[in-house]
């Protein structure tokens, strides 16, 4: 498939036409080829990844929900961004670089599980979450046991800083689940608190996983640092992305209805920017926040109109950009050119540019 | 206050009349000497320990929320546990051994909080629990904030075995819970899947709070597995104890009604044993097992009148008795005597034999 092809996911084998420009416009030439270069490197680590994740006991209700979210994959982007950064350099040893993209996985499942079961969530990677499946306790202990499996592992390899780093990794996404449940239902719409929950829920994780990677790789100290802020400039990307998808994407993908953070009282950069270039629109949005409300299509339409005459969505955009330009000024500065440096960047881009 | 005052509590100043002739039976003479010795050798640690865990940040709902359950106290017997082993030997450092003793609390915490959330629970230490003062969300968050907290802090310190021996305690505590969890409203009343639970999710943790303490006393390898396994006879003895506080306790004191075990799906001893001897009794426990039933003062009396029938409480006073012996002799195999060991011996007693 050509690089000129229509939209496509990240997971696909196509990349989104504009990704090219874009990446072209980074001198990066080839963009196509170098994200299939990035799914190839990885591909025997992220199948061998997806064996283990689904191959999890399901003897107990609490196994079998940690296996329902498991098996129903994702983008495995984490684990991904680890692989790679782990062959930026010779020499990482194979086992260890599994057991912590293993790891970086099961955080995550962790709290996907805590998460549905705190916002009720129905559905997840378009199926019906675990909890819906198998009950709320069985999602509460299956988040437990998949945090303790995931730093058995780490702590099994024991590379220095991994375990440390993923331990207040945890405390960090804790502490931004903290803040997102203060702000329930009263839809705090301004950007320190975004840009706190985002560092602690999305940021974070995609920080350790590729500090881990480098660390595996044995890169040195300042290279690792520089990677770890690679890692965090992309998920600060991601998750600008992914509030674009809140709204823009195609909710068979999704497996949500439009507004679905907004519903659940996140504030995403969209409405962020909204409520700043047009206070007078907040009345439009706090239908969506209450509780049992169920706006309607006109509802969403008038949100909608509001956000495109203020240009919302291409404020996220840029944003979204900035940190990618940011992650791959970080990634060159922390490692000779190498097609796996092309391929980490590539896939920073496409995880800032997807459409699901 | 004399050995043979009327009974009282472990975390008061007298001990059961019983408990001090069992404790002479034992060659433990000076019973109430030895426990007020072991409580004032703990003082230190405990109080600075309880100072620790309810100066817990309370910015957010999920600090409050742990916060709410730490500061409501509870006996604190496994850190008494670990700070006793401790003293076996001169040398433990003391800040490794309050960090250790602060964990295994905090495990205990985040069992509790996230248990709540499962198993619907209002009222904890006769107070309403974290989850109806400030909902299940922030309870799950809080058990998780918890969990991670105590393994940073044991990995401060890093004494050999004490982190991974957590993590697999941990790892046994939610195995325990699972099997409890896929039980639920089966009354599944035999002695297999009663100590797989109770292994679990009691004795784990006093087996891994010995082990540590030793650990930090920098006792010999055989000596800490000695101890280990006092902590776990223990365990099984308190457990037993708590069986007993199900039926026979004092509701205020415990803040449960009657049969809260039962009425959660989950099978005591007692009616283990009342099962096993009169198989025609499954029908006076049913109604206990079903949602919502609400069984009155009849129905708990004639479980009761069957029981006695049995001598059901007998048994499990006895079975725990044995536990007790079993402890003591780990203990007194591991560790030459001193007044530390005496105390430990009386902790173990008081663990199984107490009103609340």
């Amino acid at each position: 498939m050509q690089a000129s092809s229509a939209p496509t996911r990240l997971t696909g084998n196509g990349v989104l036409g504009s990704l090219a420009e874009l990446a072209a416009a980074q001198g990066l030439t080839d963009f196509a080829g170098r994200l299939r270069l990035a799914q190839e490197l990885a591909r025997m680590d992220l199948s061998s990844l997806t064996n283990e994740l689904t191959r999890v006991r399901d003897d107990s209700v609490v196994e079998r929900s940690a296996h329902h979210l498991l098996e129903a994959g994702g983008k495995r982007l984490r684990s991904l961004c680890l692989s790679l950064c782990a062959q930026l350099a010779p020499g990482a040893n194979l086992k260890t670089v599994h057991d912590l993209a293993v790891a970086v996985e099961l955080v995550h499942g962790a709290t996907l599980l805590h998460d549905d079961v705190v916002d009720l969530g129905d559905t997840r990677r378009g199926r019906p979450t675990a909890r819906t499946v198998y009950g709320n306790a069985a999602s509460i202990f299956a988040g437990d046991w998949l945090l303790v499996d995931a730093l058995r592992r780490v702590r099994r390899h024991d590379l220095p800083g991994t375990l440390d780093g993923l331990l207040s990794t945890i405390d960090e996404m804790i502490a931004a689940e903290a803040v997102q449940l203060e702000g329930r239902g009263r839809l705090r719409a301004d950007r320190d608190t975004y840009f706190a929950v985002v560092q602690g829920k999305t940021a974070a994780l995609f920080r350790w996983a590729c500090g881990a990677g480098a660390r595996a790789a044995g890169l040195p100290g300042p290279a690792c640092a520089a990677l770890e802020s690679f890692g965090g400039h992309l998920g600060l990307a991601f998750q600008l992305a992914d509030d674009l998808l809140d709204f823009e994407g195609d909710g068979a993908h999704m497996g949500k209805a439009p507004f679905a953070d907004l519903r659940e009282g996140k504030a995403t950069f969209p409405l962020i920017v909204l409520l700043e270039r047009d206070p007078s629109a907040r009345p439009l949005l706090e239908p969506f926040a209450r509780p049992d409300a169920e706006p309607g299509p006109d509802a969403v339409g008038a949100v909608l109109e509001a956000m495109a005459r203020v240009r919302a969505a291409d404020a996220c955009r840029e944003l979204a950009r900035a940190h990618v330009d940011a992650a791959v000024q970080q990634l060159f500065s922390a490692v000779e050119p190498s097609p796996v440096r092309e391929a980490l960047a590539a896939v920073a881009m496409a995880a800032a540019y997807r459409d699901r």
